[in-house]
């Protein structure tokens, strides 16, 4: 797998496009709606959200991927469309007008909103908009990274990624943007990710691949343990590669899903390093578990913990916290046989072992909590199952831009 | 039921003191040990955190109090005698040091500790510092006020509280000292709470007794999620009102249940209301819910949501997130049947009807959002359950207090 330029349009057949059209009324500056459409037919998936209350768009969204096909996306940032008056109606609008301007059918389309829940979608808005979108529509690097700009909120910088790989022996290509920043947390957080391949493959596959990717990347990745009522994580395959149609398991799948995992995972990074106000991207890696499901709690219990988001933001090794954090996660473990460290660029020191701390240099401890890079290394005596997840320290700009009126 | 003055010395034959021993060695102008004296042996019962990674004073109580009985209670502030070196022999010398000076078995001693997690404890500053503090012991509303001051790490004044109320025509007292602040979550944050009462009533209903209260008390606020290893909240009844001794359930039972509950929950929303940084007591009551656990679940959630707290911090209406909370709770509800206001001393105002959002005056609902204590009020249309659960608004001095160096 080699990462390449290009983001969403990196595969074959891919066009982006955005624009500020209004739904973002108080910053005139930014794009706040975009398109991805595909040259032909893509067999297409997606995941989203487990909160009970659920975004207008995911509703439509899964009736219109039923098929397991779709040809186009429309997202918007500024407006979540959940909770809101006329939200299906404004949802379906959307596809509808955005269908008509490609020559599409409404049901082959993606719609997703990200933005303040609870306010009438300013459908307006986008009806006046999206006829300049489409038809500005490209493959060009460019036109991925005005995409991946429509849908930041409080995101300070785009996610965008590309990569090439073969299957069985065709070139094939995958592209993604996304979103993250706040209302993040393990099972799909407040985030989209919309991935784009060239690569030929079922839709039923396409929507396993998109579930074991999303296991070790999306599920594991923490900011504030808000999961929000808008993720989407959908996939587009449009066959332009020409490999043989992965059609069932294999080592053809297997390669697909790889090449997926490890994209999604630099995307969830990502996400995890721009979570907001963050100083710190915090990767907690726990090894010697009894199983894989049990390092994961474990993990995941310490990048959530506020406590320990907070020493270290002030890249103070305070270990305690992290053992609390383990102690209250629900996972079974025996205290006494955890041994733990921090690193980063900057070095590693080991702050416990056996359950006790160990006597330690400050001074080292605080020099390698200073890099931007972070990790916790525990090791708990029980097996070999291990997990990695992600996270990011709590900071004074977290609390101000969530403080803040309607933020 | 009366609320008195006197905090844990209002029952009779309570006495209490504490002093300035240099567990904590960076404040040296704070009382850091004290002791609770019963004048006889006392009924006794306690729980704990429940988090895996327990500190050592509570494997030495619980053995303390397997035979339901003691007579005094220590604890320190400043280190937790958690994960630390010799934790076992540093909590039993303070249990035989405390007794031998009291003319006690060390069997019928409490012991708790609260502060940092694996340092070793200062023993020597214990039991050097014990002659001078049993010496001083008093029954005295200063003496409790002494005690309440010595248990606090991170809380900004001393939780407190006592009253008086009859079982079967006798005249009880009921008093408590705790504290709170950070590390405060559902299922008994770290918190400490010490209950003396001069009621008589078998060990194993002020076991029942204890469990009943906290369900509605302490296992219903949160601070900032993390769950403590230290936790002890703890009983001493020693019978010296003289009432028919309560030995079974009935009348009498409930009256002391009763009176326990409403004791817990007044220092419960002062550890909420006190919690590190907070502004705000925030109040969540959900009604309506399917049953009592269900409203819990949903209360506790919204309570404990980072981007709720964050909103109420900013005295912003953001019920989008509070919907969004009920939504990942994990708790069945229909978000189609859920009506919500915020309100405090200063109004109420609906901001959500049947899920989807009201237009509403937003300088009306900054003004009630702008006073200490607010409640979010939550109606789901499935039943008759209801919940309250307490905490606080997370703030730029919750992250300080944090995110200083070891604090």
């Amino acid at each position: 797998m080699e990462w390449i330029q290009g983001g969403i349009c990196a595969p074959l057949g891919f066009e982006a496009a955005a624009a500020h059209c209004g739904v973002k009324t108080h910053n005139k500056a930014k794009r706040d709606v975009m398109v991805i459409k595909s040259e032909v037919m893509a067999s297409a998936a997606a995941l989203f959200t487990k909160n009970l209350v659920q975004a207008a768009p995911i509703a439509v969204t899964r009736e219109h991927l039923a098929d397991g096909h779709a040809q186009a996306l429309v997202a918007n940032s500024g407006l979540a469309n959940a909770c809101a008056p006329n939200g299906r109606a404004h949802a379906q609008t959307t596809c509808e007008t955005a269908a008509s301007l490609m020559g599409l059918d409404a049901n082959d389309i993606i719609v997703a909103s990200t933005g303040v829940i609870g306010q009438e979608l300013n459908i307006d808005a986008i009806t006046t908009g999206l006829p300049g979108i489409v038809d500005s529509l490209e493959r060009s690097p460019q036109a991925s990274d005005d995409a991946a700009h429509a849908i930041m909120t409080t995101d300070t910088h785009t996610k965008e990624v590309a990569c090439s790989f073969e299957i069985a022996g065709a070139t094939v290509r995958m592209g993604a943007i996304a979103k993250g920043s706040g209302m993040i947390h393990p099972n799909m957080g407040t985030m989209f990710c919309f991935v784009t391949t060239d690569a030929a493959i079922s839709p039923e596959l396409a929507r396993e691949a998109l579930m074991e990717a999303n296991r070790t990347s999306f599920s594991r990745i923490t900011v504030d343990g808000d999961t929000s009522t808008n993720d989407t994580f959908a996939l587009m395959a449009n066959g332009l590669a020409k490999n043989e149609p992965v059609t069932s398991k294999g080592s053809a799948y297997d390669e697909f899903v790889s090449a997926l995992t490890e994209l999604c995972q630099q995307i969830a990074r990502q996400m995890a390093a721009d979570g907001e106000g963050a100083h710190h991207l915090m990767t907690c890696t726990v090894t010697g578990a009894a199983d894989e499901a049990t390092a994961e709690t474990l993990a995941k219990s310490v990048v959530g913990s506020t406590l320990t988001k907070a020493a270290i933001y002030g890249c103070d090794a305070n270990w305690g916290r992290v053992l609390c954090a383990l102690g209250y996660s629900g996972a079974s473990f025996d205290p006494e046989r955890v041994t733990m460290s921090f690193a980063s660029s900057a070095g590693a020191i080991e702050v416990c072992r056996d359950g006790v701390g160990l006597a330690f240099d400050e001074d080292k401890a605080k020099k390698i909590l200073e890099e931007p890079e972070v990790s916790i290394n525990v090791s708990v005596g029980d097996g070999t199952g291990e997990a990695t997840c992600w996270g990011c320290d709590i900071t004074h700009e977290y609390i101000s831009i969530n403080g803040d009126y309607r933020s």
